[in-house]
């Protein structure tokens, strides 16, 4: 077992109109806030699923803070821009001496923000910061109110900034980022359309694989991976099919809460994310969606790396995950393993070819060798070469 | 799902020789420090596994903190007294102004400094903060370093204290009372004797079944608890067949952390924790190990519960933590289940009937009406009066 430092000192805040708590809690953090947010769901979301007459989040966000100084940001972008979002959001604190970020969406927004309550406490470039060219010694606290349930963003501290002139994405980490407040209400994800649910689900489902294939795991965090994964597949399931299943939405809410965090690795060995490696690249060059992006790659490269190694951790996968009898051979559970893993995206909606989100192989070796260099990935579970990168996305066409 | 608000704000300082740590950590938080620590244990621990030469770990403690100024608080007992021990860490505090504990030991050390730091900051008597007379507006930092894997105090805000003139054993919770910093070295525990160690097995595996058997769970939670059920016999047999098994003592270790912070039951409802209703007074009676008090309840409560509402609840938990075969009938797995619970205590060693630990029945209805009228058991999953709290005791015997 590895030595780690652990720590998530976010608060979540979970249920049905816990929104009301809003005022309580950022009247601890000052009265000038920079309020985020993406593409407008923030003006559609009923505030409070009983009480129509709270009118949108975004309405009542501001009734519940009126005696706070707002300013805002908004149009943040899925796979969110450096620029103009974060630049702008660092001017805004800035100019306004912000005292409290307020994210209000999914982890896009609240990725941005984090960035921007890093840039907001440092002289420079921020991405000085995100490109982890020097560490921030302070950033503004985050109050976040989550209407997408995917990243966990609102329980790691961690957030993923694109900058579109260089086909950059990155994942940007600092112990100073844990949201200080995360409010989950599940009612706020009962609009969220079939694709992006079945994105999140997928999001979630990856960053689960992505600690449980890993050297050396534990038999705990073994379990509770397996049991993230059953659930978010059942629950998953449940709310495609009834997108106001309170039970379903919350309990896939609460699962994705814990996917970047580390609860589910304490003690593992590092995996190094290689899907999420790969899948970087395809959203910087292509803006595609994230989840999906994660879905057409985590099967390919499943049936990329499997080998004598790697072949027990999934026949584990196959047994527990999917249920898949014993009694067939180790290899025939590892390959129906993959398989189900590929028919469970593909069952709920997701376009499992790289080709129906608009990548073909153009630009494959571009991709290929800037993953190489920019990720890491000889060092993954599974070492994985540009020429390995190669195939895996020729595989996903 | 139930709503829910959680914080753990506890840092973990997991793996061997972490204790190298021990200034950096503490001067974030003062220089006078409250040692706290118990029977000795600390003064015969090595305090680098691998190096000698650093002596025990109290010695090595004093070493590594010799800038600071030390005030000692030693002898805390199993199953911690308010009097002598909490009265006189709260004196200590006060007298030497004190600005952080230390705790050194396992989980009565650690929830005696707990009540200590929260008496510290306050004016009165200390027994107004633990029978939740009054709360407690501030309390002294707290940094531990566990020497036994069992309760949990480290990752968690409660703590439980005797009051021996009263036969009082309360559970104190306080979101002021998280350890800061928990230091986790799983070397400090290959000294344990079997007998803690089964112990401590059974208190951890205790801690979660009594959030795993309640009216509403998720599918994520569940899972949860049979991988911690799981691993914990798994790795409490490693860890007794090979006291220095690093591996087993490790993932232990870890488990326990788990084990009542509530990360493993976040939306479930309620269950009253009536295992430890009913051993406090056991406890508090007799002064027995907890973790064998546990074990001795566990399987006649679960007899005792056992019905057909309850029925697909043990059903699952036969199959899924101890692997019995979806072909028996499910009063059959239910049985076997609470069979194999009983069995797996027996064969750590734990001695399963009350008159082996000291208790015969002179006392029994005394408790049973103790534990009826101070534990609010009529409230807890499978509601128990003061006849099924005598008869789950006298099957006990």
């Amino acid at each position: 077992m590895q030595s780690f430092d652990y720590q998530t000192p976010t608060r979540l805040i979970f249920g049905k109109g816990v929104i009301e708590k809003l005022p309580k809690v950022m009247s601890a953090f000052g009265k000038k806030i920079l309020l985020t947010y993406g593409g407008g769901s923030i003006k559609k979301v009923p505030a409070l699923s009983d009480n129509p007459s709270a009118g949108s989040l975004y309405d009542y966000v501001h009734a519940l803070l009126k005696d706070f100084e707002i300013v805002e940001l908004s149009g943040i972008q899925p796979n969110p821009k450096y620029n103009p979002s974060v630049l702008d959001g660092v001017r805004l604190c800035k100019e306004h001496k912000v005292d409290v970020i307020l994210s209000v969406g999914g982890g896009s927004v609240l990725d941005c923000s984090k960035a921007i309550a890093a840039g907001a406490c440092y002289d420079g470039d921020p991405w000085d910061l995100i490109s982890y060219k020097t560490k921030a010694n302070a950033a503004l606290p985050i109050v976040d109110i989550i209407t997408l349930a995917a990243t966990g963003s609102e329980y790691d501290s961690g957030g993923v900034i694109s900058r579109t002139e260089t086909n950059d994405k990155i994942g940007y980490m600092d112990r100073l980022l844990y949201p200080a407040v995360s409010f989950l209400d599940p009612t706020y994800t009962f609009s969220v359309s079939k694709k992006q649910t079945a994105a999140g689900i997928a999001d979630a489902m990856n960053h689960t694989i992505e600690q449980y294939f890993a050297e050396d795991t534990t038999l705990l965090n073994d379990g509770f991976c397996e049991s993230m994964l059953r659930s978010l597949m059942e629950n998953g399931r449940k709310c495609l099919a009834n997108p106001n299943d309170y039970q379903a939405r919350a309990e896939m809410m609460l699962c994705c809460t814990y996917g970047c965090n580390g609860i589910l690795s304490l003690g593992n060995s590092e995996s190094g994310w290689p899907c999420h490696g790969i899948e970087h690249a395809l959203s910087a060059y292509y803006d595609i969606t994230h989840g999906e992006g994660l879905a057409i790659i985590t099967p390919r490269w499943m049936k990329h790396i499997l080998n004598e190694h790697t072949l027990p951790r999934f026949v584990k996968y196959g047994i527990n995950v999917f249920g898949i009898g014993q009694e067939l051979s180790e290899w025939d559970i590892a390959f129906k393993a993959i398989e189900k893993t590929y028919c469970f995206f593909e069952s709920i909606g997701i376009p499992m070819h790289l080709r129906e989100v608009g990548i073909d192989e153009s630009r494959l070796d571009e991709m290929a060798h800037h993953i190489a260099v920019n990720e890491g990935l000889d060092q993954a579970y599974s070492p994985l070469t540009q020429q390995d990168i190669k195939d895996i996305l020729v595989d996903s066409l």
